[in-house]
């Protein structure tokens, strides 16, 4: 059986503003998480951007991630595009770079990467793709961690980000339903997104506390993260996020950065 | 008097090619000169340039810097905009980390840093610009060396770079006139450039081997500089660069890598 | 004495949003105003964006107009860059074009060109970057109404306009305290914006009845616009507009696109 | 039969270059074609490119077209991307009405439509990828031709391209070898190119002639088109231009721009 976690990551994707261009309430989610997915200027952000989300992080010890994607700004790294394998290491490699540029002269390290929007939708579903964003993030820094989402694949996507000499923390969306097999159902089904705030907390301490969840079909299964993926982007998302650390405070699990406590 | 010099470095600006664009004879020059100053992708360069160039100036031997520019490929980074220091440093850093970046994954250390272009012009003409170039280098990677230009404020420029924690190398270019007070005449005046490779040649050895040069009105002043700039654009540029070497070399003078050399 | 109008424009920037990112409340303020300038890609504006403001435009009966920057997205065309005549022409022919497309697309007709940020100010500030200006914006269209700010210099930009074949209308800022040159007052200074929604439509009031303006420091003015500019990028801006509205239709003066009433 | 041609369109890519980049051979180039596809600033050419080519176009009795391409300058529009319906008519319009500013702006006006790398390739797969190109384009300019490629489905995309009021023109590749359906064998095959400039050259004047051309298996079958591609990047794509140009005038078929003659 699963050992009850005394300690979860809560993690957000920030630093999405661009020049005059804001997207979300990052002052406002940064301090209520505790790992920051930080867009690294393909997708998203900008370098004045990077450096005052590094900042507010580092500030709020908050560990602080690459957050790299497409190199399509009209997009937000949200569409897929036929680039090679070369190219995926090589734009990686590029923006984790950039962000560490930003944690290093703010006087901090970066704990994590994670891929943005088709880039990891793209990894998630061709593990050869899932390497070249591994083996491109290790080249750069072996001691980053690597975020891992996946369905019936996770285990083999854990395995290459290890076998890369990365460790490696498990995503657990907290207002997402799941597939038996541990995929996340898709947006386009009923019922994807969990809009109870109640029901979302209640599973994110289930999953944490039992290591499981209970399906969108009722079936309840073995799953765990060390990370939980939360918004903030909006003042909903940010109650949803205050009531998820109330509800795990309450049951003696404390939220900190994965790479204080993450084993492997 | 000076000292006779026994070694200098010979500088170039590659990597400046973009996707499906070429400009410069990289694979030819690389291997000519001792250090590399590699576009980071605002005024020319792309990941899979950056990258590329590295692996060619690691392979060769060669040096590798950073040669930050201003966010506008349109105009090649040639042409100023009216940016604050803030977002100077944040230009500077972003593109340093990416291009350390590619420097780790391929093994080897980012040795320099060089302003590109108009950037490079207005740091030369507002010492506060120059500050936040330096500060900026230095803030992402201490180890770094800083190239400096300049004329009348050589030294106030160099004494900016010492001061945020870098080393200080003055760049020498080979193929241009100098004014008295050791700024270069304008490209704009008849004579600026010097088109004669032997003339070329003997000028460069002349400011190794005495510290001094002669400037466009016949007029001799001590300039020292430990790095040359040479251009490798073109065959004629490559074929002067090759006579620069085999004339530094038959009287004695090495080329390397500055970042071997430098004592300060 | 100057005749009393009785039908004034009102303006405004819309069209700024990109991809994924909102900049201004196009939707409400688009009903309130009769002639849009309409981000064309460089500094703000997506093709998506630019239809979708063009429809909204034209299903209010708004007069569409390209509002041209320069190409500078990250820093949204505030800051000056030192391009060429050649270059602004070329820019500008480049987004009028573009966004002519899609009024004819949606089966209307581009209304007026004004320029943006900092271009506007350096064709103001450089009477050969307005005629540069003016003589793209003729060339792609002689139908196009100009619109000038200005100052001291106000009659030579009209002059100017008028000479390369456009028509010319004046803009009126409906919350900028102006200089008894009839230059605006800058916005360093104190008092140069206008908070007092008020003050602000009695002042617009005043301009179109009396073609005459009370400077900042007492001394009233003759000057006159065919075209006042407002806001429409938060809430307060909107009460504003509609505040002006409300004083204008009360005082009898109708409010259309200048194109419907311009003599010249 | 088909009836012997008189008359038939040359048309290349131009305008490829950028900024300080250059791209393709075309002063050389432009006055051996007819029709030019001019790129529109998304997957190469920038403003001043633009102006620069159509000035070319325009000087040469050449019939200026769009070549518009997806928004990935750095892969140069040859990756394709997930991009949807709507987004794609946004492009197209955006571009051909960049275009149609620098023909009206030169004096000329806009020839005709080609879609360019990864947008063709998709459009021609995508019978409703097809459809939203010609729909945009008709809708910035019924008067626009637009060019076909295709293999099987080649009638329909005509018939698409008529529906929305276009003409159309078919295109056919002086260096490609065909399949029996009509369609190019692909570049993965070997033979895909045919590298002999007389056996090219004989193929285009038997596709002129005969209407008929040979495929790669040997098989003969009928194939006509108005407008026949080539490359102009390098001084062999010159060579074979010139020796097309030869073959054809040779046999009394003339080579003018497409919409002087084009019937539908």
């Amino acid at each position: 059986m699963h050992q009850t976690r005394d300690v979860i990551d809560l993690n957000a994707d920030v630093g999405e503003s661009y020049g005059n261009y804001t997207i979300g309430m990052d002052a406002e989610v940064i301090p209520l998480i505790s790992s920051a997915n930080i867009a690294c200027g393909f997708h998203a952000g900008d370098p004045a951007v990077m450096r005052r989300t590094v900042r507010l992080a580092l500030a709020s010890g908050v560990g602080p991630g690459a957050h790299p994607g497409l190199p399509d700004l009209m997009g937000f790294g949200r569409r897929a595009m036929d680039v090679t394998l070369d190219e995926i290491r090589d734009y990686v490699a590029y923006q984790v770079g950039a962000l560490t540029a930003f944690t290093r002269a703010e006087g901090g390290k970066l704990q994590h990467v994670k891929p943005h929007g088709a880039l990891y939708n793209m990894a998630v579903a061709n593990p050869d793709i899932w390497e070249a964003v591994a083996e491109a993030a290790a080249s750069v820094d072996p001691d980053l961690i690597l975020f891992v989402l996946g369905g019936g694949n996770r285990d083999e996507l854990k395995a290459m980000g290890r076998r890369v000499g990365l460790r490696v923390a498990c995503e657990f969306f907290a207002d997402r339903a799941y597939n038996p097999d541990g995929s996340l159902v898709s947006r386009r089904e009923p019922g994807a997104v969990i809009k109870d705030h109640d029901l979302a907390a209640s599973r994110v301490l289930k999953m944490a506390s039992e290591g499981r969840v209970v399906c969108a079909g009722g079936e309840e299964i073995a799953l765990s993260g060390e990370t939980v993926c939360v918004h903030g982007d909006n003042p909903q998302a940010l109650a949803l996020v205050r009531k998820i650390r109330e509800t795990l405070q309450n049951a003696g699990i404390a939220i900190q950065p994965v790479g204080t406590f993450l084993e492997n």
